[in-house]
């Protein structure tokens, strides 16, 4: 009898940009090269390495055009990195060595203007050239929709909200939408309520899901958009990162939870959770100097160090 | 339109026993009766409230009988007691103020050896006068039966070995099973299909998960025993707890993210989560001095704190 395999999922390592731009230090840019080839080499195929946005709001990521031309080329392997503007896009451009864009803005209006200065609406007319030129330069273009389950000023966020928005992005050329549930407050049922209405006005492949573990949901929530047919999930190895603008948040799934998750619920990801832990661990010790919060990466860590 | 209620669930709270059994230093017993009436304020209506092993074994639980007997009648609260063999089961009936007792044992051989210091068929047999005396007095009886997912020392965990073991304590009369994920190592498609062989030889009704949140999964895995029909929940405030006996081992679910992940599912249990919090703050700051490990208790308190 063969066996049917669940179908596979695609991770999506967003430490570096993510993760690292929460970090109170900013990371020297050959550390940063470190991370994204150990990471790479742990099987990661989709990797966000820097955000092009001003460096006096994210000093951490000052060094945008440095790492992004120092990049190895990897075969298999697709950078990205944030552009909040067409400025950003320009300075992505210049520096190459990165693939794919990503914008963002969010479901909600006051995180959005807390985040952003600015209302959705004027962040879609932000991203409206962007994706323009993203287009004619034949690059890949990708939107954080964030406070899909929730907002931290505003409360519950109707999900008519998110599927208006994901149609304007989709109407302006965005290829990919990572719906973002940026203090982890949604719960399967609501998931899974918001990719079937999602997939009402966008391709299922289109969309991936963002998740942050403040409550402990995340991977409850993991399972029930792989049910809903999702099969791109954002992480942050080691559970770096979080969003500053948002009380109570912590940070981003850790790519060891979900990638342990997965492959332990029969679901493959093509990524070495070995190589992950001993990422973090590098991390942690050589970079970061603080405990890193993934709970995998905690328990693999601690029953290494007790077995010797 | 009639909007219909998903069932409820029962919240079996094990923080007084197994969260304070592993404790480094011994809470007061006057600490441990106020922990007692705090969470049955909080509206959970099961509390474990101490152990009668050996003290030599778990000093921290010493003070079983004055517990016991100093324990408040509490209108619709059920009390219960971990008793390992009839000499325990003799104090927790000498004690009285307990009204049902819980035995305990591992579905994998090593486990239970390193434990409980006999083979799982010598366990079953201190079982059976426990059992017989237990129905002679109209005595509810409990079994935990560890490591149903996958053990430290064996590794996987046949679900054949699990229901063989439910087979065997219905038979010696065991009312309630709780199936303990002793290492956190479940995923959903694991804990369903256990729950599916498990109903073949016990009653739905019967059956309880004991979850560990060691990878960050135990709300995927109770999501998963929910939609397989499970209605009663173990957990510990504030993440409380853990085996000392099993390498890797981190706390019980913490009740706060039980309960607020059922009630924002619409899945009602009956308890205040701001009155769980409060409790989990209460005993950081007053008892115990360490922080607890409870992500939604961590988050709540760091959203008052910033709030004022």
């Amino acid at each position: 009898m063969t066996r049917v395999a669940a179908p596979g999922v695609c991770i999506y390592e967003v430490g570096p940009r993510d993760g690292l731009q929460n970090e109170p230090e900013t990371v020297p840019t050959g550390a940063k090269l470190e991370l994204v080839r150990r990471l790479a080499a742990a099987g990661l195929r989709r990797i966000e390495v820097t955000s092009f946005v001003s460096p006096r709001w994210i000093p951490q990521l000052a060094d945008g055009e440095a790492l992004a031309s120092a990049l190895p080329a990897l075969p298999g392997v697709r950078f990205s990195a944030l552009v909040p503007n067409e400025q950003g896009y320009a300075r992505f451009r210049a520096a190459g060595g990165v693939e794919m864009a990503a914008v963002f803005l969010s479901a909600s209006e006051t995180h959005n203007r807390k985040n952003l200065n600015c209302s959705i609406a004027e962040q879609l007319e932000r991203i409206r050239p962007v994706a323009q030129r993203a287009r004619a330069d034949g690059v890949a273009l990708r939107a954080y929709v964030s406070t899909v389950c929730g907002c931290p000023y505003e409360g519950p966020v109707a999900i008519g909200a998110v599927t208006a928005l994901v149609e304007k992005l989709r109407a302006l050329g965005v290829g990919e939408l990572s719906l973002g549930d940026t203090i982890g407050v949604g719960v399967p049922s609501g998931v899974r309520a918001l990719v079937a209405a999602v997939v009402g006005v966008a391709p299922l492949a289109s969309v991936a899901l963002h998740l942050h573990d403040t409550y402990g949901r995340a991977l409850a929530n993991a399972a029930a958009g792989y049910e809903a047919g999702v099969r791109t999930f954002d992480s942050a190895l080691g559970g770096l990162g979080g969003c500053p603008y948002a009380p109570g948040a912590s940070g981003n799934v850790a790519t060891e939870d979900v990638v342990d998750f997965f492959e332990k619920s029969g679901v493959a990801t093509g990524i070495s959770l070995d190589a992950l832990v001993d990422t973090s661990g590098w991390l942690e010790d050589e970079v970061l100097k603080r405990p890193l919060p993934g709970r995998v990466y905690r328990a693999v860590r601690g029953a290494r160090e007790r077995c010797g």
